[in-house]
Order: C-alpha cells, then sequence, then structure tokens
C-alpha cells in the first residue's frame, strides 16, 4: 500500500506552523543528562514529549521511571498481522560549554535561512520531531498506520544509556517486535543521505602502574630501582605496532572480515582523503596496513591510549622516581568482537608483559558491543527505498567508526535487527557550539519515515 | 704546624653558651629562598651571618647583591705563602610543609639529648656555624688561622642556586683560590664520618609530541591517525632497555670506568641492600646489568622519566585521540659526561625514531655538570686525617646519586679542585618535618674543621 501522499502533503501543508512551534517548544527545554541541576528538566522534556505522542494519537503513552532520567513509551498496535517496529530517540542533550562560541543562547531556537539553531535541533530532538510528526500525519490523513509502532524515546543517551539496558530486559515481554529503527545518526559528506549499517563497540580500560612507595629523589634513587612511567610506557609500546596493528593475542580473532562486496562499496564513498587529513590537523594520516583509511575507520578494531599521567607535570623539573603512572585505554570493536573477551585479552597480554620490578592492574571500564546489517537485508533495503523515493537520491551505506551503544541494546537484549536511519546533516555541530538542523531534510525526513512505514508494512514477516 | 688543642679546647669550652645561643638565633630566620614572601628573611639571614663573620674576625665582610638572594662574602688573607680555601656554604633552608608532621614549630630550635630540631639545624646552617666557630676559635687561640680563607655562603641553593654562578663568574678574579671546600654534605649510614668524592650531574629535557590539532574522537578518528600518547610511549620505551641499561646512542661514551680499587671501596661500604629495598616501597631493585646498587646510584649515569601527561585523567572514560602528550625526563650524569652532549645525543636519537605522523619536540631543561675528586688527591687526604684525629674513625668515601651543582660551579668556573666534607648524621631529616643535627657532630665538625686548616695548610702548593 503506497503513501497517500496528496492527503499527507495537505496535511503537512496545513500543520506547518503549529509543528515548527512544537519543535521549538521541544528544544527550549535545556535537558541536559549530564548535569545533575538539569535533572527537573530532564523530567519536563519527558512528560513535554509523552504529550505530543499523546496529541498525535499514540496509546499506552507513559513516562517511565528508570532509576536515571525516564524513558517515555507510547505505542500504536492496530495494524494485526503486519511487523511491529520499535522507534528509538533521545530526549537528552549534550552539555552546552563552551558558552561563549554560540552565535545564540543554545536554548532559544532561531531560525537562518533552511537552518534552525539549538542544542539539540539534530542531536536528537529534530529526529524524535520527524517521528512524532510522520506518525501523526499518517494517522490523521488515513486513520490507521500501515504498520505497529512501539516509541522508546529515552532521556540518558548523552550520559551513556545508563539505565536504558534495565528498562529494556525488564520490558522485554511488553517490547515484542520484528525490528528496530534508530534515528541517531546522519547524512554522510554534506548533505548526501545515508544509512548506518555498521557501528563500532567499545571496550575500555585503565592500566595503573605502582613502583616505589612514594615519589623517590631521582638522585638517590635512579638507577637502582623501576621507574613507573618507564614501565607504563613500555607495555603501552607493546600493546601496537608502529604500523598501528594491535598486538595483543587474539585480538583480532573474532573480527568478521570484510567482503570484497563491501570494501567494493566503501571505495565507492564519496571521501576526500586530503580533507578529511585536514580536518584532524595531524601530519599524516596512519593506521593499520592493507586497509584504507574509511575500511580502518569503520570496519577494522583499534585501540587508543585516552589519556595518560604520573610525575610532575609543572614547569621546570622535578627529580622524582614517580610512585605510579595511570593510563586510560578504549578499543573500539567491529562485529563479532565482544567487549569482556577484549578486555580479557587485553588484561592477559599486560599482566604477562609487566616487568616483574612493578606492580600493575588492569581494570574494566566498561565497553559496548559492535552491530553490524547487512546491507541486502530486507529492512535495510526498505529504508534505502523510502530514501530515495523522499530525497531523490539512493542512500550510501556507512560504518560508523563512533559507537551507539543502544543499537547492540536492541539487537542483544531483544534480539531484533537495527536499521539506523537519521536525517541531520554531515556538519550539524552535534555536541559543539552552534548545532543546527537543515529544516529541508527535517521536513522531508517526515516523508521519508512515513514512506518507510509503508515500505516495512509491506514486508513478508 | 699543629693545631693547639689545649688552647683551642679551652676556648671552645667558654664560649659554648654563646655558641648555642648564635646557632639557635640563626635557626629562627625563616630563610626559605623558595617562597617569595621569604625573601625579607633571606636578607636579614645574610645580614646576620656577615655580623657574625665580623665577630669572628672575617675582613672584607659584605653582603652582595646578585638578583636574587645575596650572597655573603668575608675572608682572612694573612697566611702569605700558605693555600687559599674557598668555603662554601647556604644559609637559605627548605620550605617546611607539612608543618602538620613537625614536632615542635620548625624555626623554633629546640634541643632534645643530643639533637637539636629546626628547619636548617644540618642543611646548612649548622654546617656554616662548624666553619664560622672554627674559624672564629682558631684565630682567637693563635691569633691567626694556618691558612687563608675566603667565605662564600649564598643564599638559593635550595631554589637552584640561580645567580650564584653570575655572581661566581663576575667575581672570578677576586676569587682566586687553590680549592674549594664545601660543606653541604653529610655521614654515611649513621653516624659513619664520610668524604663525598662524587656527585652526580643532571641534564633535563621536556618531549612534546603533538599529533591531531585537538582532541579527536576516537570513534571518528581511531584508526587512522597517529595518537600522540603512543607515540610518545614508544620513544619512551626505545630510550631504555628493560634491563635499565640507556640505549641513546653515545650516552656512556664519556663515563670514566671504574677502577677495582674504587669498586673494592664501594663494595666495602655498610649498606643493608634490604633496608634500602625497603626504603623504596618497590617491589625489587633494578638497574643497569653489571653493577651492585651501590654502584648503579653513584658511579653510572641513569636515564628517568619524571612526569607523563596527554589526554583525559578524570574518572570513567573520555573517548579522545589527545592533541598532544608530553613528558620530563631528567639524566643522572657521572664524569665525564657533559650535560649539553648528553641533551644533544638524546635529542638527536629521539628526532630519529621519532614516526612522521606526529610532530616531537625536544628541549634542554637546563643540566649540571657531574663530580669526581680522586680519593688520593693531597686535599682528600688531608680531610681524611682531619677527621680520623676528631671522629676517630676513618672516613668512608662516597660517591652521592644526587647532585650539587655549586660542586660543579667551583670547579667549571674558577677551576678549583672541591672537596666535600660534611657532618652531619645520615638520617637528618633534611628537607623533611624535625630536621635536626647531632650537636655531637656539631662540637667534634669544629675541631675537624680547625684541624684540616692546618692538614691542608701543611700541603705542597
Amino acid at each position: 500500500m503506497p503513501v497517500d501522499r496528496a492527503a499527507l502533503e495537505s496535511y503537512l501543508d496545513a500543520s506547518r506552523t503549529r509543528r515548527m512551534d512544537a519543535y521549538r517548544d521541544f528544544l527550549r527545554i535545556p535537558s541536559i543528562s549530564g548535569l545533575p541541576d538539569h535533572a527537573p528538566d530532564c523530567r519536563r522534556a519527558a512528560e513535554w514529549l509523552a504529550d505530543e505522542l499523546r496529541r498525535g494519537g499514540a496509546e499506552h503513552v507513559s513516562v517511565e521511571e528508570t532509576g536515571g532520567h525516564p524513558v517515555v513509551y507510547g505505542d500504536w498496535l492496530h495494524a494485526a498481522g503486519a511487523p511491529t517496529v520499535i522507534v528509538y530517540g533521545h530526549y537528552d542533550v549534550q552539555p552546552v560549554d563552551p558558552l561563549d562560541l554560540w552565535e545564540s543562547p543554545p536554548f532559544e531556537p532561531i531560525v537562518k535561512g533552511d537552518r534552525l539553531q539549538a542544542r539539540g535541533a539534530s542531536d536528537d530532538k529534530g529526529q524524535i520531531m520527524i517521528h512524532v510528526r510522520a506518525f501523526e500525519a499518517l494517522l490523521a490523513t488515513s486513520g490507521r498506520i500501515p504498520l505497529n509502532l512501539r516509541f522508546v524515546f529515552e532521556g540518558e543517551e548523552e550520559s551513556s544509556s545508563v539505565h536504558l539496558d534495565g528498562w529494556l530486559a525488564a520490558n522485554r515481554d511488553r517490547l515484542a517486535a520484528d525490528l528496530a529503527v534508530i534515528s541517531d545518526t546522519g547524512f554522510f559528506d554534506g548533505n548526501r543521505p545515508a544509512i548506518t549499517v555498521g557501528l563500532r563497540g567499545l571496550s575500555a580500560a585503565q592500566i595503573d602502574v605502582t613502583g616505589p612507595g612514594g615519589d623517590l629523589h631521582s638522585g638517590g634513587y635512579g638507577g637502582t630501582v623501576e621507574n613507573p612511567i618507564f614501565a607504563l610506557a613500555t607495555i603501552l609500546a607493546a600493546l601496537k605496532g608502529p604500523d598501528g596493528r594491535v598486538r595483543v593475542p587474539g585480538f583480532y580473532d573474532d573480527v568478521r572480515p570484510l567482503s570484497e562486496a563491501e570494501r567494493d562499496a566503501i571505495a565507492r564513498l564519496p571521501f576526500d582523503e586530503a580533507a578529511y587529513l585536514e580536518a584532524t590537523g595531524s601530519p599524516a594520516l596512519h593506521g593499520e596496513p592493507g586497509y584504507t583509511t574509511l575500511e580502518r575507520r569503520g570496519a577494522r578494531p583499534t585501540l587508543e591510549v585516552n589519556g595518560i599521567w604520573g610525575g610532575f607535570e609543572g614547569e621546570g623539573t622535578k627529580t622524582i622516581i614517580p610512585a605510579h603512572a595511570h593510563a586510560k585505554i578504549t578499543c573500539r570493536l567491529v562485529a563479532d568482537q565482544r567487549p569482556e573477551a577484549i578486555f580479557e585479552r587485553l588484561r592477559a597480554y599486560i599482566e604477562e608483559i609487566a616487568p616483574p620490578t612493578v606492580r600493575v592492574s588492569v581494570r574494566s571500564l566498561g565497553g559496548g558491543m559492535p552491530s553490524l546489517m547487512p546491507i541486502d537485508h530486507p529492512a535495510t533495503r526498505a529504508a534505502a527505498r523510502a530514501i530515495e523515493a523522499t530525497f531523490g537520491a539512493e542512500p550510501l551505506y556507512i560504518r560508523e567508526g563512533g559507537s551507539i551503544p543502544v543499537g547492540a541494546s536492541f539487537t542483544g537484549l531483544l534480539g531484533l535487527p537495527v536499521v539506523l536511519v537519521g536525517f541531520t546533516p554531515s556538519d550539524e555541530h552535534a555536541h559543539a557550539p552552534n548545532e543546527w538542523m537543515d529544516l529541508r531534510n527535517f521536513e522531508t525526513g517526515i516523508r521519508a519515515v512515513a514512506t518507510l512505514w509503508h515500505e516495512l508494512a509491506s514486508l513478508p514477516r
């Protein structure tokens, strides 16, 4: 069954002012999940969003307690025999500092040409609004939706989704579905539509090296005891080769190899390596031999040192052998690596190579599963058709280097395939000052989602 | 000419109260050179000391401007044909924190049995007092001194002797001498007299590694650019072997080998390796193969990382590739290494091994020359005889792991051999709370110095 495009356009045309007013109202709520002072704002945003869902026609709408900021749930389940889709988004936003770099107050949305500028305009309030408006318009114009929808909007994505997994697990039975659609990603390279098929996972660790009982005078003791910073440097240097290949035994064992077809698809992505290099500010690109930059970023795991400290950091010189030294490490993982297994291999290797002249401890700082959705999965194909029909361009298929742990949550906890389809421009300043949404994407996104529901409804179950 | 011991003892006996009162007055002046608020106290200590020298019979006494805390100069030059000796000490002291660990206020000296406790009691006001009192007593009892003396007491030893070299260089002609005697060292292992024959020098450097133009998201960029912390770790790990031997080419080229005689002397030093290990708090001792712990500490150069920092140091995880990473390094040097040459070799090696994917800069943070005085030098032999005659024990000959830059200054700028003879117990808490001087050492030290002038006076010039 195709979308009744004329009726949809007529409805959307008539409701434009109300749609933009609601979008701006949503953006005015400073729902910064990472700052405790903003907890009431997060709850206010949740209540506001629940009201919007009810007004749009969703049922069983509730603001659900999680132990942290609430989850907003709502559904529409009257398409008997059709698939059920969970729609995920998050109503919380990033902090706004540095405030002085904002051209306008972050929670006072302003329109500049085709841009709506405010914290959350893209990430992720704008994408939630696209879904709510598409749902409302379809229901208002057809009296029904072609499939069953469950909205799950969380309030802690920007602070590690601490309570989401618990809530999903506790509500597993109630959340029966066939697919999850996550709209928290964006376009590729400017405004070219994209479907994200891969996300990297994460395994984080801290290494603590202790030597002397306290800082020692390097004159009185230098040369007679191991230096913890040197021991740590030796350990870190052994984790990767100078070519960037990780040397932890077994690190690559569970990596699903890139198919030739996918390597071809990655090679066809519009990618300006010189511009990418310039954006990094590094003197040169660098990485695992045998892979292109985009493959290294999206399809290969990596190990990074995120921070290191120990001893004296001030001006001048302090002639000590420090008592301890520390480093933070994160491994980005790809399918089918598992965070716990990678951490255990890392720990075992470090313990094996650590010199006996210091004490070394390696502890996990958590992690998240990688995810990978085949390009030829029927749901991916449906999303591609919906995008092409509305944006007028075939989507690109990208493997993101970053992680959206919630994707792994829906797969791991609920056993659902996940389609990552989002509508923000690639330079939307998410997490940065002057975040913006392209209002043309916003409008076309509503049409794309309405089309997606029809495309997914016609899939064989 | 021997000391007139009877006259000396009679004088010292009669002047004991005055001697102790003056010592305590000196200690009451909080001349902490490292704290700007105490600059007036440093000047007050200098003036007080100048008055003491005048009262004792020194001539040409003056408080000399240096650009920092003043130098106190005084001389007695009436021993025609006899050698001229420069006596060095410092009237400034270390800060006193942590104050709550002091059993009594640091600038209110108290006597506990044979101990005088106060900041500076040993380091170095006590040793200055030994010299001033020996001078005064010899002059009062003999009407003359058997050699020529120049007193040079500085006020910045505890804050890197910033202005001393400039003052020495500017006054080179005026400071003509044959020998310098520095009393800023102590005994070995309890209260066993010692002469320090070796001091390590220093060459300090900072390594700055820059990669990306700013911190990069490790998801979006991990695997495609070099991580500055990893590059720094690789560089540091290449500087030393796991056995502690420095791998910088040419590092050991200028090291004067230990003679068998000196190795035997070091092996005979009373040294409790288990107690030393326990004092470090490290799990094991460690160092360059082929050398004992005492040889590693005093007779071999070493390279230490004193501090390292870069990226995220907070709680939890921050998934970044940091823009830069930094480390501070000090090499302890032994004769005949030179700080500038060692720094240049270090810099050249680091530049050679630095990966081209980051920018690496290595800059000098200064240094100081090592010094080594032969055990069989006539001045060392004279000091040994003076100690044996007064303390009743043959001195040990030690190579200190630390550095007293002023030793190198007298050798380098004035061309003088340097004898390091001091009288503080080995556990005197210099630089720590509850610093103390053994008053028996103080008294015997006065006799030892008086004897030393006679021993040195009889040496052939």
